[in-house]
């Protein structure tokens, strides 16, 4: 396999990564280079070779909780820098640090709870016919994780991110493709994880990065690549889903791709709270200038005064809101681009215009559109149904709630899907609120009432994913059953107690839950 | 997307579909004709219409004792049939039906237990930072699973077998593509199923059944199918596979393909017992006439005088094997050709040559390479790596243990791999045997001491899946969590309790095992 590679060698001359400052668009400093196939190997084989020490579950605790320290250590330079590189405000990052540390401390827990290794042990059966062998199960790290960072949460979805602990947790070394936007950012987050592997004994090379467009191409066609998380656009997620579906042994491919989050207001919800929930909306909708997956995409609003008067909030609310910059000034253009051609669609209006500003920031604004426009089919306005990147989002105005019903048949899967109701809509069980959120369900992997869906609670029931393209699995980035992703089960029959891995010991000596012949078992003093 | 199928109407004169007996290579009736696109799309569209009724698990588990029961009644005229159409003879499938109705009985079991829900629940903690959400997940039914049948269990892996009870038991309706060497047992099942179907006042069409090789592939492109499970050959789950991945909308394809399926026998393990291990080799491989997904195919035995006897043993014991009838004449003709491309290769030997008998039957035999060969490279001997299905194993004599390792390094995934061990390796952890099962681990889903891979144990902890080739997912067609390929998590937040479903209140009146803030809890009298 290593002649595969090794023959790869046309980088002559690998291209400089730049971290550049989107306020301005000047070069800040250049971080290294684009790393060549050579170095995507070389990467890809150190982790390999790193996989031995993630074995032992008390090292990976040591080193989850680790790199939470060392991120904290860190912070002041982290944060700067990923400002510098990203314009999200420091605030925003420090929050989203905690986020992250909490995430890998939250992973550390679950590692330490050994839940996800699914014990499952059957006892030999000799009565019965046929004759049942012992049987013992559980769940063993795949390999190599590649992750590729996302753009807009430069920490908690990006190299110290949700893919990355899970992928640890599990006991998978990870090589992180760095997202172009902040690489500077990415190379101090991943130099804090190498410190806390070598505090904890392990080889640094648990955590390797790799900058650059081709190297993304290369890791996911490498044989030792055993699995791959991404968050991004649905059109990189889709070229490296199929890739890793290509290959001559197919890989998991845990995709966050694109998302909608269509909200339903009801009328009740309108007559009660029009002021509360326009302002929610620009709140939500404008959080990290629009560059949320989880952004309210689709708001259905009732024709009539109250939705007026949403409408009017939301307008208000918006006027005041002052331009904000995005990642990166190709994000900027697309966002122009695509807010134009959605707002020139016969029936459409911008009662708050929104678009590229004047100093190279954007202005966050909303489109109005006939909710009964979204389900006339021809496809001209499911551009209305897709996720517009940025400050914006698209309010449906619908006269019967029947137009929101033939409107949703024709958007893809989404991460989350709201509904804002009235107060005794909330205690009919067979009523409108329950009617909505059964027919929103198909649609989503998260269910929200009387909420906004930006902001994603890192907690075990959490489930960030959707039906496609929202995720291209059913599983999730964020929340305890993350871990899962980077596991597969393995049985021994018959295996005497001395050739059995300890997890798999009758005696429970590691203190995990399990199920035994049929029955679970939690561990005394949980 | 009605007209994208109602377009589709090239079939204008469908095929017949006829049951043959594969002793005489008679027809021996005619069951209908293969299914055009409108077949197809109709048999998904009225899957799809019959989810209602499966989202009631009782119904569910009602069903699938039903089903259990319907194939009893039925059991003589089935067994009769698959007997007639794959001659692999009424005992081992009254063997077969039992293990086919335990294993529906058991996802019953599975449904009702409710595990496979996976109830994860977090209330809302307003004092967190940021504030936490009341959050609570569960799993829902993905949708209408396609299953395709295997050839080689006509019942345990086929209409009533364990992708589809596995996908009832989830919830999701299934269309199975019948295999085409037993129609009318297909017919038998699929009858079965929807009278049971009937009586537990569920729609019929929970299962469909489709016959032709296009029928298979417009099923898995069609836009309402959401998952599938195939058993079969690695070019035909390869290509199925493909197509599911290059859909508009992917879908999870868990295929079960082809599996080499390791064996080492130590050389203690020779010496103690070698005529015990070379006639259960032969009782082994020879097991419904070598037509196991399971059969052990690579049999590393020690050079020397005990692998000798081992050798002897086996020979003894094939030479008085009488002929077997392969399922089809089209396998046949593959054996043949597979064993005497294999058998063609250099320094290769067969002391019991396989192969196609003279009354259209095949000879079991058994092929001698040493074991050094496997690893020269090359390419050529890699042909002995692969899995030839039939009543053939290689038998690869080797000097220096480390001639296996250099084998295993060539070798694709496998469903399983076995160790034969001496009594005193049983009892070193860091002995010999351990140390072979450390290094096949990588390779295989179930790893065996001392026993023989085929027949698969249906019990919770079993795992019947492995690395690619063995299957195209990490997760497992036979055992309890088999159920979970055909779920999908969703999760609700700040959602009031009138309008959550049963399984996510607080009250837990379902009494569902689950996991709230944190702490696993068992409904009281499990």
């Amino acid at each position: 396999m290593a002649s595969e590679w090794d023959a790869q060698e046309e980088y002559a001359v690998p291209a400089p990564v730049w971290s550049v400052d989107p306020r301005t668009g000047q070069q800040r400093e250049q971080i290294g280079q684009e790393a060549t196939a050579a170095d995507v190997d070389a990467a890809v084989r150190a982790a390999e070779a790193a996989r031995t020490g993630l074995a032992d579950r008390a090292a990976r605790t040591a080193l989850l909780r680790g790199a939470a320290a060392q991120l904290e250590a860190a912070a002041e330079q982290i944060v700067r820098t990923a400002d510098a590189e990203t314009a999200l405000g420091e605030v925003r990052l420090k929050g989203e640090l905690a986020r992250t540390t909490g995430q890998l401390r939250a992973f550390a827990d679950e590692a330490e709870d050994g839940g996800h290794l699914g014990v499952i042990i059957d006892h030999a059966d000799p009565s019965a016919t046929p004759p049942r062998p012992d049987l013992r199960r559980y769940r063993i790290p795949l390999g190599v994780v590649a992750v590729y960072a996302a753009s807009n949460f430069p920490l908690a979805f990006s190299v110290p991110g949700g893919d990355t602990a899970s992928a640890l947790a599990a006991g998978c070394p990870v090589v992180v493709k760095a997202h172009p936007d902040h690489p500077a950012t990415s190379e101090l987050c991943a130099a804090a994880l190498r410190r806390a592997a070598a505090e904890a004994g392990l080889d640094e090379n648990v955590l390797g990065l790799v900058h650059g467009f081709d190297a993304g191409v290369e890791l996911i066609k490498h044989p030792l690549v055993a699995a791959a998380g991404f968050t991004g656009s649905v059109r990189g997620g889709r070229a490296l889903f199929d890739a890793a579906a290509a290959r001559p042994v197919p890989i998991p491919f845990h995709g966050e791709l694109g998302s909608l989050n269509p909200v339903v207001i009801t009328r009740a919800a309108a007559g009660e709270r029009a002021g509360e929930i326009g302002a929610g909306l620009a709140g939500s909708m404008t959080m990290g200038t629009g560059q949320f997956c989880t952004k309210p995409g689709l708001v259905f609003t009732p024709a009539g005064e109250s939705g007026d008067q949403l409408v009017t909030s939301l307008a208000g609310a918006l006027s005041g809101t002052p331009e904000g910059v995005m990642l990166d000034a190709r994000m900027r253009e697309a966002f122009a681009a695509g807010v134009a051609a959605r707002a020139g669609l016969d029936g459409v209006q911008a009662p708050v215009t929104p678009g590229a500003g004047g100093s190279g920031g954007v202005a966050a604004g909303f489109l109005t559109v006939p909710a009964d426009r979204l389900a006339a089919g021809g496809g001209e306005y499911d551009l209305l149904l897709e996720e517009c990147f940025g400050p914006v989002t698209v309010i449906a105005r619908y006269g019967d709630p029947a137009e929101i019903s033939a409107a949703l048949e024709r958007i893809g899967g989404s991460l989350t899907a709201t509904v804002h109701i009235g107060g005794t809509e909330a205690e009919e069980p067979d009523g409108e609120a329950a009617r909505l959120l059964a027919e929103l369900r198909p649609y989503a992997g998260r269910l929200l009432v009387n909420g906004w869906p930006t902001g994603v609670a890192v907690a075990p029931a959490q489930h960030h994913g959707g039906p496609y393209p929202a995720t291209t699995s059913t599983s999730t980035s964020v929340g305890a059953t993350a871990i899962e992703r980077w596991l597969r089960p393995v049985v021994y029959q018959n295996t005497p107690e001395a050739l059995l891995p300890p997890e798999l010991h009758d005696a429970n000596p590691l203190g995990l839950p399990r199920r035994v012949n049929g029955r679970r078992e939690e561990p005394a003093g949980r």
